[in-house]
């Protein structure tokens, strides 16, 4: 019943701390078979990896993945894929300071009730460090997935809002979102926020986000209702991402203000498929794919680690002044994205294989 | 893997079609000796009844909740509790014109394209008439959270914005939520409603709607980390009703728009407890509960049944137009608030018995 | 987390105890475009039910079988499978005797341990008439097994052992089994057991049994190891079953007294497949199938009802002397026949599941 | 899908091969607050370890338990543990002879049927190497059971039948089992043994061996009716268990053969407790334990790696001579002790926690 497992036929669970040893993932149901190696999963972690530019924790971490089961002569086995991550920085600093506080904003008064003890260290398990397994595991979860779809597949991911700065539907450019730190589609827009996260990080404070997440190329007909609704699965999938406060899909809150005309996503034929007009359903109705994009958006607090003293109190109910020193995000939602990229394809493989199986090669 | 059931200690799984002879569902792991009666239930089935006001589709459905197992001498036995509604009102009409039909935003195409058959009659598994299942199940919940956790926690939802209209925080009544047939905690706003939604019924029209839940008196520590957190099963939960296109948690969407200091809900000594400043978080950190108000909001989409006539296909891909004629909610909206205080109580169920198993009696 | 789901791609929950007005199930998980019908169930309902012979319980139950739910136009849809079974003959005898009694064997005393309350008419949910509900889902594994891996498969389920009275291997007939009131595959047998049972009947005593169950025709590779080994599954499948008290695949128990050479099943090649030259495992190495019949037997104790007066105590913790008038089995083991070939399809249909998903037409 | 994990609300989740660089598990659900160190478990998997004697494998591996997350300041966290063993003896011998070949009796070639490829180093997933972290998770178990529980609880294993040889109820002593290298309780019976294993060895044979287990001091009312029954949970336990063909409770295949009277184990008041006359019931009724000893055999195979060459075929259907050279374990049975109390405690643990929970303070 402890939650750290996600999936129900492509199944991970993963393990460690902050600044314990290492941490890493168990990898269940991967079909036999699949070509995969260390480079495969790399590949994905590199993009998440902290201290890449200004802009994000100036923690250095290697993140060099290793594949320690499940793999035989480069290819899938069938048998659970068991991935390490070791933890190289974890400074060696006195953390007493902060062991009985409760920095407002973290998890930290809440693992204290709910568990009467917590490793304080740099967060413990509650920390964003935890997503690294995500992102390795979602790297097998997009290898299995071309293998079994075909490489027109992608999943993709983009910063749409930053602090209050939104950007335009129109100047929207995928191939942007590699050209700045932020994952911006929009090059414009990446410049001006480049000036306003200098401004919030100079000042110690912190800014949220929106990230936009987008799967092409997926058939119609994935989801399993009433309860594992492809939209019911993503949603818990982002929910699930440290500091994400919510979830949409397709026009999502914005489609409460629509009419039903203006709603509706008509339909025509084209050849011998099904074309639609456009995509207020986000590429699901009925919580089963109709094999338009699948669009996810979801929105990331500020970063609760900031230089301002705050008001709290600590584990004795003693009232204290809290000010967070050292290294961190001044927006973590920029480090969210390659996370929501992953959890999108764990979900889109976990329903892939609920209606394929392919446990084995009956 | 067909995804029926919800919930892991508190499960229920439904079954049945909008035009079979009933639907049902088995409530697994409700603790014994509880005191449980079909009135406890039909108290909430009688709140989603359709039919209640013009508002509200006119189908005519008693709603009479049978219980058929797990309760012996007025008192819960551990054992599954059997649930069974009959369908009374599956007017015999000719559906014929529609079976081969996609209706626009409706689940037809998905399903058809999932399965390759339907039930088309009134939508099937896909109708929303599976969330009485929903709402009766939710009353075992609450049966069982005032059993556990005392009389004083609630669970109240109520409709925050009805189409483009929102109200302000500010003029919020709870008890208003019982004089209007909206869940609406406005008067003033409740009048405009009315004539707003009449507008859009007499036009053959839909409007979309944001509903608000609220549970309150629940202790801190509730929620399973990594990946069963409190808010990624609330957000599972609440993207699992139909048209719900978007959930978010305390600030919601509007977090990513605030810097660090604006969002961090302070904290100071009360006594011995702790007080928090604000609720920003809506009562969850880091997955688990604070203490505090447990608030979620969800967005759901206009009505998809509406009489302009929409451009579609059928199943042999012909192009066709869609116009729909029957009896529908002019805003879904509506009838999903007691779908979504089920569906809190179904999930605070759920994390208080992960936490306490009260499987049996040791 | 309480126990009345079996199974887990194929997976179905009971509700219902033995006095109440029904009991029922829901199947989950079948796959679309399967033809079904109450007829299709009804045949194997036919073979377990009570009062076809004077060896089992005269309590007269036509246990006609409804489906409200998953089925429409002849074929199944995806969606669950409601399955109902009305309770006729539940006397309306005065329990209040053996309210508060613990009866020796039973699970009156576990039962109120455990949950601090039971519904004691006739054994409640502890009553083997809960396995009416595993016979009927299994009408429906067999369907899909049928429907997926076509008619040459076949599972079969005999009487092989009746008190102490075992039957010789070389004598076993399958077609036997359909011509006498104990499933016997040995004709002589069955008029020896006859006389045998005629004896503890009349002189109100009980006994036990062993059944054996095999699958044929089944393909190579089914299992999912390491704890979901087809073996596996198959020992708590079948030690679910009531009064159940122990299970063995292939040689079983005698295989501790073998040599590895005696208990290696070598193999040939015939044609371009593999042919073992014997099946000391029960079509089971690795817990995943060979493509040999799947050989499962299990042990039943005596039934525990008997007109004997036992030493026992009450609730109230006061010695009492317990002699079962009514109607019983003489030997629980007969009606297990069914309950187990089900137990088998059950197990079966889970497992081609886990391969090969089928949860929709992708 | 894949079944890599064991249990409900006390899970574990395994990883790694025979030969890979190291084998894991992941233990989910193990309450906060308890003191764990890696000495718990190492204690433990010194009892599994290979080449401890001349009766089992003399591959070298010292098996030390490494604890990498879950465990804080010396206690458990609520947070997932990780465990890791390296593997170290792992001859970098030429594998390439049998790496096309089935040995009967072995995975070879069901690994070859259902995955399509397979680690053939020395068994890959298949072989006995994962049962070392069922007793490092086992140890785990047994350390929360003891915390929730108090220290009057015991789970014991002992070899009561090696090959043809069954030792006699009377003579059993469990204070024997420490003294020989087969866990015997009988002093002379051990002697035997010797002689007769031997034998067994010197000529390159093999024998099976049946295994008791008994877990004292537990309470009454564990288990879950109906699917999730004690015995149900123990019997997949055990036969997961690598070469297990049969598992029974208590009198077990015996009891088929007696009466009802013979089989009733009757009740007595003693002081405030009820008493069992006897134990034929194997601690459990309904599915539930009634407070008694918890007694489960389990029967192991004969090791199926023999020196006289055995009939067999390759991959390519071609028909070969199989003899196994190498190290093995003359009676596999011998380890398999250790294993079927890991399980035990395991079942056990998981049981606890369903009706418990604990996953918090709360």
């Amino acid at each position: 019943m402890a939650g750290n497992s996600f999936g129900t036929a492509f199944r991970f669970t993963t393990w460690g701390e902050s600044h314990g040893p290492s941490i890493g993932c168990v990898v269940d149901g991967v079909p036999p078979l699949i070509p995969l190696s260390e480079d495969d999963l790399q590949l994905w972690l590199d993009r998440r990896r902290p201290g890449q530019s200004r802009y994000t924790t100036q923690r250095q971490e290697p993140d060099q993945v290793k594949i320690v089961s499940g793999v035989f002569d480069g290819q899938t086995t069938g048998t659970p894929i068991g991935l390490i991550v070791e933890n190289v920085d974890q400074r060696s600093k006195d953390y007493s300071e902060i062991a009985d506080q409760y920095r407002p904003g973290h998890a930290d008064f809440t693992y204290q009730a709910k568990y009467g003890i917590r490793d304080y260290r740099g967060g413990g398990r509650s920390s964003a460090r935890e997503t690294a397994m995500r992102v390795a595991a979602g790297g097998v979860a997009r290898k299995m997935l071309r293998h079994v779809l075909g490489d027109a597949i992608s999943i993709r991911g983009a910063l749409v809002q930053m602090g209050p700065h939104r950007i335009e539907r129109e100047s929207w450019d995928w191939a942007e979102t590699e050209n700045n730190p932020f994952w911006c589609p929009d090059a414009k827009a990446a410049g001006d926020w480049a000036a306003y996260l200098d401004g919030i990080r100079k000042s110690g404070s912190s800014c949220g986000a929106v990230i936009e997440v987008v799967a092409s190329g997926f058939p119609a007909g994935l989801g399993e209702p009433i309860y594992d609704k492809l939209d019911s699965d993503l949603a818990r999938a982002m929910m699930s991402i440290n500091a994400v406060k919510g979830v949409e899909i397709g026009a999502g809150f914005e489609a409460a203000a629509l009419t039903g005309e203006e709603n509706a996503d008509e339909m025509r034929s084209a050849g011998n498929k099904v074309e639609f007009l456009s995509n207020k359903a986000g590429g699901i109705l009925g919580g089963i794919s109709t094999g338009q994009d699948i669009v996810v958006r979801f929105a990331v607090k500020p970063t609760s680690s900031i230089l301002s003293p705050r008001r709290s109190v600590d584990r004795y109910n003693r009232e204290i002044e809290v000010r967070t020193k050292g290294r961190h995000d001044p927006c973590v939602g920029i480090r969210a994205v390659p996370v929501g990229e992953a959890m999108m394809a764990l979900v889109l493989a976990d329903h892939v294989l609920r209606q394929r199986g392919l446990t084995g090669a009956l």
